[in-house]
């Protein structure tokens, strides 16, 4: 990335979300080298509101014409575009004088928006775990065709992001990601029969929306994060593990041909990886946070995780090898499976025999277009809502 | 460094001790990749011998005229070059076939001929601790000049020397050394009086020289390398610090302005950090090493140092920030005081009473050129030979 860090304009698809909202408070003390040109929110029109008054971008977003009127109500002296449906998060990450869009929508929503912005040369600091599940093949092949930075912001990417930065990767031995474990990391496998959605939510290191808390008690979310690494760093499936660190310091690892590790710690704070993709390939100065104290932190630790108790974990792999449209289809039958956990129309244990029974009706096509991974995306969705622990037949993917 | 690392030329000063042995153990196996032109070893032909059978080096030095014939009847097909005495060391040093110089010997005598490869415009692969303790801002600066590389080999620094790789030196908020903590990390102070040679030889993780092995108990060897990270990456005194973390695992770390932590971490196995400095920017495959394996590992803890139980430490830090002569005073006075723990002619706890007492009757010049550090390193020597624990008066250095 050529341009100064020291001015930098930026984009940001969900401005109301977790990631969105630690993102415009983090530039908020670094209003000299940031400017929010464009906000695509949803419907939270109280958050985004505020936002607009403190950042006056050139464009919002909102999903429709009853959030567009709350927000012109709330901010009547708001001097900028306002847009509404679909078009909107395209206008927003395609801004002419963005030149970094901050993916941080949540779902498939952020998928076609955020390859827009790689079509307009952006660089693209993504939080946004859909985009290279479903379409990492496409999305990583853009960037490199229009030479743009795909800059991520999870913590487990970004700490092998930043434990690449300056060594070969042809000297990479294998990356590692580290789990927390999620809330049944020490619970005997008979009991997650009977996992209440209140126990699933109630995860003890990050805070985060129910979604991907739940995916992390079936470290699904980790496998999800498998799939993103292999198409972030070019790494195939048989070279990226995964390590349960109950304590959430050591962000995820990279090893090396001579058996150097190389691992990013830190406290488990997002403000640090939405920082550095921020000011990549500066770092800013987050004085102001609690630093890692490892005396205090005390005691790391680390174990193998147990893929008869997590079976989510093995269904990634078993996707990102077959390849093409197969994970979309892991990814859009988990959307759902949790869906319906949280609405309590699915047990817990039910959710990967779910997933793993509509990946069997599927016959995955190559990943050729946008167009056909979200049609294996919806077909996905249909099978799981259908579903009730197993799917009949055997569909082919459109190609 | 520009030149090939297919294809590296070196000398080895220190042949047949711990680091010595083990960097012509590691080249054996990549025979395509170096070559040792040159060996200098002291009075262990039986070990010269057999490495100059087996590397048929241009040129061998030893201590003596003794060694040289017991050399020479071991290995009478030997068709290169033998050197006896002070001489032999600069000429493998400056040996005009090796584009790096491994500085490997123990103590001081490693001092001039590791100056001697900068002068000659060699990099250097550094495992001797006292050249850069006793003059590392002469030889830093030389280095500097010359262009030539200062490759750490301890792997404490080999470990920050890779976390600092790629990364801006601008943005590091401090060093982190880790220490293992020595046999004496669990014992209560008072215990300490009655410490025993044999105790204080019984390192925990790493198997070292005894030299070494006490300063590691006292954690003096942990100060020491405060003051070469203070030289090697040019960062002060007050910010580097050390954290005790006995299980050898984490081998170093930096964190950096925005709370990022970078860690090398590796089984304890010196062929990592050797092999990192001898084929840098490359690194080697190491395949035949027993990879890091964290699930097994277990378990990291970290504790902040006892100051008051390893009065060591706050001594290398005082010398440091006394700097000039001082740190040359230290490292002398404490060779002499843990000559005489191991002679059995000093207790355990008098090693840093005597090593302060010393300090305190040094006025310290600046490090204007070695002949300054060498007399202040000879003074310091007399007087720790003759104090008990105490050194009357105050003699200024040489100037």
């Amino acid at each position: 990335m050529s341009e100064s860090p020291l001015h930098r304009s930026f984009a940001l698809l969900g401005s109301t979300g977790s990631v969105g909202v630690s993102t415009l408070a983090l530039v908020e003390r670094f209003p000299d080298r940031f400017r929010a040109v464009a906000l695509a929110a949803g419907r939270n029109m109280a958050v985004l509101a505020e936002q607009a008054r403190r950042h006056a971008p050139d464009l919002v977003s909102v999903a429709d014409a009853v959030s567009a009127a709350d927000f012109r109500a709330r901010v009547p002296e708001f001097a900028g575009r306002i847009l509404v449906g679909p078009e909107g998060p395209l206008a927003v990450a395609t801004h002419p004088e963005a030149d970094l869009v901050v993916s941080a929508l949540v779902g498939a929503l952020g998928l076609v928006p955020t390859l827009a912005a790689v079509h307009a040369g952006k660089h693209v600091a993504l939080a946004n775990k859909e985009v290279l599940v479903v379409a990492g093949e496409l999305v990583t092949r853009a960037a490199r065709e229009k030479g743009v930075a795909l800059l991520p912001v999870d913590s487990e990417h970004n700490a092998i992001f930043q434990a690449l930065r300056g060594h070969d990767r042809a000297e990479v031995r294998r990356l590692v990601l580290t789990a927390s474990g999620g809330p049944f990391l020490a619970h005997p496998a008979a009991d997650l029969v009977n996992v209440t959605v209140a126990e699933a939510l109630n995860h003890p290191t990050w805070k985060m929306g129910p979604k991907i808390t739940i995916d992390s008690a079936t470290l699904m979310n980790k496998g999800l994060e498998v799939i993103e690494a292999r198409w972030l760093f070019d790494v195939d499936a048989d070279h990226i593990d995964v390590v349960i660190h109950p304590q959430s310091i050591v962000h995820s690892m990279v090893e090396y041909i001579d058996g150097s590790v190389l691992a990013q710690m830190a406290v488990p704070d997002m403000t640090i990886p939405i920082g550095y993709a921020l000011a990549y390939p500066a770092r800013l100065p987050l004085d102001y946070l609690r630093p890692l104290d490892l005396p205090t932190a005390g005691t790391l630790t680390f174990v193998a995780p147990d893929r008869q108790r997590f079976p989510c974990l093995d269904l990634a792999y078993r996707a990102l090898r077959a390849g093409g449209t197969m994970p979309a289809v892991l990814n859009a039958a988990n959307e759902v499976a949790v869906e319906r956990f949280l609405a309590e129309d699915l047990a817990y244990r039910e959710i990967p025999a779910l997933v793993s029974a509509v990946m069997d009706a599927h016959e995955p096509a190559p990943a050729s277009s946008l167009d056909v991974l979200l049609a294996a995306d919806g077909w996905a969705r249909d099978a799981a809502r259908r579903g009730d622990g197993r799917v009949e037949g055997r569909v082919a993917a459109q190609r």
